[in-house]
């Protein structure tokens, strides 16, 4: 597997496995929460994907979702589509109620700060055949 | 100086210098605008700041700034209190109207995303005596 390095947390702390959205993920996911403060509107956490874990389709409602990727390789898909190849350094902005989802790449551990404000809509999985897609460009 | 490695951009690219800021810093200091979204209440950028540079005094009007650190060595104060020395990693969270200022360590670049909303307020100067007590750990 590519970027191993991912595991030891880029720049921020690598957390623990992400047991309480685990029904909202295929594969394991590792979370950090960076900023949880009651007096602001957003939230911060350093989220890692193991090689193939994609979370499942979702929204941000009444919010927004900010990514900056920070390690590894992963994918970005808004319905509708073609899904987005990321690397350190990428950037990307998911709007209000913009169904979509992300995850690492097959053969690559994956991580990226989230900026998170709204209520999380949690939707339908990305199915083996439609991360295969991604993954075979058909997409 | 230490941690030149900052000017290659720690993951985020390093940007151009800041000179519509520069009013407002003492020494030199360079920006990367991340995300500038007005469908968003907050802006994300990488900002460097050469060693010895520091912002002056301000607040966040109606709003709040995050600090994550990525690079080098640097400084967090908030008026009347110690300063915080800052390395990577580090996490900083500034409240609505909290005055306060950040920037480098003398001997050191040091660079940070900044996740800001609301409306900057630019007060007077970090002067020398001041900046020279922190780097002293008189304060």
């Amino acid at each position: 597997m590519k970027n191993e390095e991912v595991k030891q947390g880029i720049i921020f702390p690598f957390g623990q496995e992400n047991v309480a959205y685990a029904e909202d993920f295929i594969g394991k996911s590792y979370l950090a929460s960076l900023v949880n403060d009651p007096e602001l509107n957003v939230g911060v956490s350093n989220v890692t994907f193991e090689p193939g874990c994609r979370n499942n389709w979702h929204q941000h409602h009444e919010g927004f979702q900010i990514l900056l990727i920070t390690g590894g390789e992963g994918w970005y898909q808004e319905f509708g589509q073609p899904a987005r190849l990321l690397h350190p350094g990428d950037v990307v902005v998911v709007h209000n109620d913009v169904k979509h989802w992300h995850g690492a790449t097959k053969d690559s551990w994956f991580s990226h700060l989230a900026i998170t404000a709204g209520t999380p809509v949690w939707l339908e999985p990305v199915a083996d055949e439609e991360y295969e897609k991604v993954e075979q460009g058909a997409e």
